[in-house]
């Protein structure tokens, strides 16, 4: 704001008579500031403050000191009108206002100062100046908060030194907690305190109450450009917020004598979403204390026998909010000497299971619409209706614990080898398959075993992501694991599980536990169905399922998925019966031999395809033409390679040439995708081809076909312009020979950061994109996914990354890169559409930060469809430009 | 334009005495129109003629047929003034006014249209139509000529088929170009031709005149529309570009009998850049027949003697050109019955070293300015003169060929060992060291070879990197060479070559010779260096030198390196008195363990950095921290390794558990970079101390220092930050310890796509940037350089990529990616310093565009320094922007 003389300049009083205009926005009062002043315009009893808005901090902040006086002016002007207001002097030696020092942020950022308290109190005699709220030892008491936030936040101290002053005190008293205190004991704890400051800050406290308050005012100001908030601020593109609004507010004094207490009333029970009083009070306390931990709360159901009349207030008031707010509510609230005065209120936190629970009662009452009920439920919930879970009552500690992979339970026999998880599932004997790690050989035993425990590995392992798709229980990177494989057996810590022996697994904790543990399938509450059903109403989005067979595509379906927005060819060429043959096209000299082992594919894709086509009776069908290197096909092990030899009559050593010949050092950026059909052209020719051919003859039984053909991992655009050619005289030859013209999409995925930039050029030959995150975060970042496991989780933990960006589609950065492929895509070819098909797709965040990128669509594990549907929906009514659709 | 109205709708008129506009742009007139109107303001004789704009073809061509009539006016308006000026009638019977329609893009775009000559002539008799011209031969070839040039620019026929006719009938009657034929056989040939026309295209052969005309004027403006004109336009970015104009211009007969022909004359030879006229002529021909290849033609040094008169004009009109135009000139020529027309004029073509001996000539005749002169030369001039040259004329062959990766030559010894090129190296004994590849442990023999040839491996291998770094004589991929280690001797198309045998490589071809060729060192002109003052003067880019060692350093400075760019500090730990120390801290299990190999290596270090800043004397010098994967320091044969573990006393077990453990599926996207310093801080530290502790000693020393510490390999804003203050802390200590306050820069390398459009957030914690974009080439586009080779000749030769994205700047991707970080850096850190250090900092093209982009300096091999000087210098004269500097 350029103007000087504007309104906000001036401190903005509020108090619970004040009607004032509920208008001003968090932008202005900071989100502190905006909740005070609503609840206030509600009439609740919120004590009494003012408001330094953000734009005077700014101004202030931004005149390097210059502007001192106004802010000196602004804050002795709200200071008399809190006098009157409350009948209190501000440093009165004898029962003064006292303040309480709020920062109040616009937006969520790190590292704001914590609320300095007892602001104007007097350091000399704090005892007399609180001779109101009971013994001495309240006015010390308050004295040793007031030093130690002051010392804190302005002085930039330690706040474990000040809290050590206090702990010695209560060991030599043996107390427990600063209320059971004399006034003595507390007079020593104030006094040490203030002696720790004046050698710590290298000068006395300050004694003026007027100078406490505005030093405290100018360090919470100075606080915005930290380098930690500036890190923060820039990172999130937030250069333009003003910094923060303070709220300089009465205190009051919770830890008297007479009838004083603090605590938190919730409307609803957390853990289970019930509509009841739920929370703590403590008496003799102010807020803070209640986490502190070092006092025994009491239950607020006790506030109702103990403290009745306030208790119906309380109930009262959080009936008049949860109207106005349309949520569950956790109310934070001081009692002083028998006056009730609510502080703070915000969305009471609860556990996925209870927001589903909340949201249904609130819309089922009528206290929010559909739309508002919609956007209070975690999406993570629904996956807790899809899962069996363990029952743990009766059983002992976990043997160890890994990585929660994919969700859900599992109780099986333990195996060590695919072969053996296919033979028991042969007799109906369910297995966990126990790897170092898998790989795509892997692939049978992954799909009969009932879950899956890998010993390396990270939450984007190939057993993690195969896991999830097939919606069954893993677990990874469990470390503590040693595997034999030779003896089949594996030790833990010293204990040795072997071969057949029974183990269950937690998917949603990684916990592995030893014997059969009992497992409990959640009731699907009518409830989730109908939320689903809100969902849908309401997303603009829509939802597609990751799916390589029929059966999977069946399971899509059964979930909700709109069509197929990945199907993976590669998948179909492991099964038994085709790996041999597309292992002698790998090992072909040239293309003759190549395209005799693509004549003994086709059949067999073409029937692949046509199953998924008639599951799916026209929805989309996105498939994408051959992908991954092809020594990704070729057996690892020298047995395995010795038996390949065998079956396919030639020398071992030949095997074992193409291998050497084959092999990448970064396979990831190699001879895979599409460079695989600029190379060998024929591969994808017979792939396009089956995909029409099974068109036709799945159109010819009656059914609506819609396949779409997608092109994986190109880099610029005269790449798509050749293959587009390619495939398009294919599907003009299969026109010819059939008589049939099944109208056919031809897209490409954007997983290159090249592909991304260049999106401009690529859109005139793409009808759709389909943005490949997991590829374009890893080149993006360029994080190898199979790599990571080394540094990512020290990443994590010193905070560089605020979460694994292969589980959560980072927004800065491939975010960014795929906003530009949208809209210079869009510019290009405005009728493209526009989805992704990475792990991304059915991430909650994720989804809603597609809607925001006006995708068309998501695509992800059958699974998670509708984890999708629910955060698409979420989404849509978060939109502000969806309000009135 | 949106008015219909405007001027060029109208056909634009020029002639030799038309006196037209200079100014009428490329944009309008296309480059052809502009040149031609050119000519014509100049007064040459040009065939007179008018131009179709490129906006009413725009216009035309929007239209979709709606303005056929608004181009048909403005042909006829045209002809009209055509037929005035010349006195001949268009379409008429006998000595018609003939007419060439010539395609002229503003730019050059691929697959335009051939030149159709002869529109207008009489398709039955157009013997009696050029009867002045001589005999009926010479109507008969003219109507040949256009019905090919019509069928295949108008009618899409095959070029080749109407050149089978030609060539058939050729061959009865035994001649060898069209211009000996009898007049039967012409006829004979037109009128194949015009059968052929009618079967392949349907329909006879226009017989209007008028008709010949606007068909292929419209056909020539559809051209715009083809996929592969489309696709170029929209890759470059050239959306806006209206299309091309149209030249409608007056056929000169260059195939008739008496004094006609056509050639070429060049102002400069060629190969050497003398000032000597050069060119062709053939007689009774047009000039399309020069290049034909099936006459042998006359050299223009002839034409002084057959036409004396002719050749005098043309020298007197190569004066007069190349004064205007200041620059050496190609004319195209045609001579009609004695008088010359001039058809064309362009910068004449020439080699490198030619362009330099022109620049010098033309500036020192005062023909041209400096920085005109400056923009004449070929930056590829400046390596000829940097290396010996094989004096190969009395050569037999070469044994084979590879690729050309490193310029110069080299005559050795052959040796298949680095131990061996050591052991001859102390000898005194020259040596070629032939290896399948080369690693990093290969770098002692590298060093001390003359020349280095791999059989693997592409012109960004680790041999071709290090030596061209090393400014040393190296051919990669030489695939026909099998070596045998195991008895030192390789095999080249059955010809065996044993170690200790001499050959001799050619840098600039990638031969290889049997024997010791002699050598010859090219002088250095004094001309060169005055071209790099001339540059140095201009330039506004720095340039610096990618230099590890002190003797790197100092050959970066005799070459004009202003500073060190990337000095990479783990080409220090592969020398052999410290790889065992490295390696110590790499088996370690603990942070003692690496803290105490960390306390060895210090000083050594610290020497390392002493000595370059030593050298560079106050120049800055820019070092990197650790980057490869630890993996890389570990040997990987066997044998090695148990020398290394006997060496340390450890298990050859240990070694062999450490280097799987490190093993990684994707090196390039794993633990590497700073990755490494999140994980072990303690290694930056100890080479942050090392940098600081030799700034002290060399500033001590009485000499100034600069260095400047660069983190690698960053992915997000936070990652730097927390390095940057763990850098700050030991430059701190350091300030301490010694109380010398040696100012550093903090900064990084742009490398992974994420930090590119990330770069607002980082900018804040950076001082320079430095752009690695051999990295950001490899994770932008998804190419792992070491595995490129089996795919990326398809690309090139497939047209997929016009150049090797690791030789050339990849513009419209990872030079965008570039862009955006340079812009978004410099709106949060107007301050910051931007360079780049990949491989591209040497190669011309690369660094003009870094120029563009507004980089503040190119780094590169010292041996490139040059080249990168004189591409800066004349980046600079051909910026708009600078032309008042």
């Amino acid at each position: 704001m350029s103007n000087p003389s504007s309104e906000t300049l001036s401190p903005l009083l509020f108090h619970s008579q004040s009607g004032q205009p509920e208008s001003l926005s968090e932008q202005l009062l900071g989100m502190k500031g905006a909740s005070l002043v609503k609840l206030a315009s509600l009439g609740a009893p919120v004590p009494p403050g003012f408001i330094l808005a953000t734009d005077l901090c700014a101004r202030v902040s931004a005149s390097n000191g210059d502007l001192h006086g106004a802010i000196s002016d602004a804050i002795g002007k709200g200071l008399s009108q809190l006098e009157e207001l409350s009948g209190l002097k501000f440093g009165d030696p004898a029962d003064p206002l006292l303040i309480s020092l709020r920062y109040s942020s616009p937006l969520p950022v790190p590292n704001q100062p914590q609320t300095v308290l007892y602001l104007g109190l007097s350091v000399t005699a704090p005892d007399k100046a609180c001779a109101r709220h009971g013994q001495s030892r309240v006015g010390w008491d308050a004295l040793f908060r007031l030093v130690r936030n002051f010392g804190t936040e302005v002085n930039g101290l330690s706040r474990f030194e000040f809290d050590d002053i206090l702990s010695t005190v209560l060991d030599e008293e043996m107390v427990e907690s600063q209320h059971e205190l004399s006034a003595e004991a507390a007079e020593k704890v104030a006094r040490s305190a203030l002696e720790h400051y004046r050698q710590q800050a290298g000068r006395e406290f300050p004694q003026d109450p007027r100078s406490q308050l505005e030093e405290a005012v100018m360090a919470f100001i100075s606080r915005w450009h930290s380098a930690r908030t500036r890190a923060y601020v820039w990172e999130q593109g937030l250069d333009d917020l003003p910094g923060p609004a303070l709220v300089v507010q009465q205190m009051i004094v919770g830890t008297g004598d007479k009838a004083s207490l603090a605590g938190r009333f919730s409307t609803h029970v957390p853990g289970s979403g019930e509509r009841r009083p739920h929370g703590q009070f403590l008496q003799s306390a102010q807020g803070v204390d209640l986490t502190a931990g070092l006092r025994m709360t009491e239950s607020i159901a006790r506030l109702e026998k103990t403290h009745p009349e306030t208790y119906s207030q309380l109930q009262d008031w959080a009936e008049k909010l949860m109207a106005h707010f349309k949520d569950a509510l956790d109310i934070q609230f001081t009692v002083e000497e028998g006056k009730l005065w609510l502080l703070h209120s915000r969305p009471s936190s609860r556990t996925a299971r209870a927001s589903l629970k909340i949201a249904l009662e609130l819309a089922d009452k009528g206290i929010c619409t559909e739309r508002e009920a919609l956007r209070l439920i975690n999406p993570n919930v629904v996956e807790e209706f899809l899962h069996p879970v363990l029952d743990k009552h009766h059983a002992e500690g976990p043997l160890t614990k890994g990585l929660p992979a994919s969700p859900g339970s599992a109780v099986g026999q333990v195996v060590f080898f695919a072969e053996h998880a296919v033979e028991l599932a042969a007799k109906g004997i369910r297995t966990i398959l126990v790897r170092h790690e898998t790989t795509p050989e892997d692939i049978d035993g992954l799909k009969v075993a009932d879950g899956i425990v890998t010993v390396h590995g990270g939450l984007t392992s190939h057993a993690a992501v195969v896991a999830r798709g097939m919606g069954k229980c893993c677990v990874v990177g469990a470390g503590e694991i040693t595997v034999n494989y030779h003896i089949n057996d594996m030790n833990i810590k010293g204990r040795t599980v072997s071969r057949n022996d029974w183990i269950s697994i937690d998917g949603n904790t990684g916990e592995i536990f030893l014997g059969q543990l009992p497992q409990v399938q959640p009731k699907l509450e009518g409830g989730m169905a109908r939320v689903l059903e809100w969902a849908d109403k309401y997303r603009r989005l829509g939802v597609r399922a990751n799916a390589d067979t029929a059966e999977d595509a069946e399971r899509a379906v059964e979930m909700g998925a709109g069509g197929i927005g990945l199907c993976r060819t590669e998948h179909m060429f492991f099964e038994i019966d085709r790996i041999p043959v597309f292992r002698k096209m790998i090992l072909a000299q040239d293309e003759k031999g190549r395209s005799e082992a693509l004549v003994e594919l086709l059949p067999l894709q073409r029937e692949d395809f046509a199953g998924l086509l008639r599951v799916m009776d026209g929805r989309p069908v996105t498939i994408r033409l051959l992908d991954p290197p092809l020594h990704e096909f070729l057996p690892r092990g020298i047995r395995s390679q010795s038996r390949m030899a065998k079956a396919m009559g030639v020398p071992v050593e030949e095997v074992q040439r193409r291998i050497e010949h084959l092999n990448e050092n970064n396979p990831m950026m190699g001879h895979r995708g599409c460079r695989l059909a600029v190379t060998y052209p024929e591969i994808y020719a017979m792939q396009v081809r089956a995909i029409m051919e099974a068109s036709v003859i799945v159109k010819r039984e009656g059914k609506k076909v819609c396949p779409e053909i997608m092109v994986p991992l190109i880099s610029s655009p005269r790449e798509l312009r050749v293959l587009r050619e390619q495939i398009e005289k294919v599907i003009q030859d299969v026109r010819q020979e059939t008589g049939e013209d099944v109208p056919v999409k031809i897209g490409t995925m954007i997983e290159t950061p090249r592909a991304a930039v260049n999106s401009r050029a690529i859109a005139h030959w793409a009808d759709f994109y389909s943005f490949g995150t997991n590829d374009l975060t890893q080149m993006g970042f360029g994080f190898s996914r199979d790599d990571t496991g080394v540094f990512l989780p020290a990443y994590l933990e010193q905070n560089i990354l605020d979460i694994d960006p292969f589980i959560q589609l980072d927004k800065h950065g491939i975010g960014r890169m795929v906003d530009i492929a949208v809209q210079d895509g869009r510019k290009s070819n405005p009728d493209i559409k526009l989805g992704i098909c990475g792990e991304h797709g059915g991430e909650p965040e994720s989804v809603k930060f597609c809607h925001g990128l006006g995708l068309d669509y998501v695509s992800c594990s059958p699974f998670r469809i509708p984890v999708a549907r629910l955060a698409a929906g979420q989404a849509a009514v978060d939109d502000p430009g969806s309000e009135n659709d």
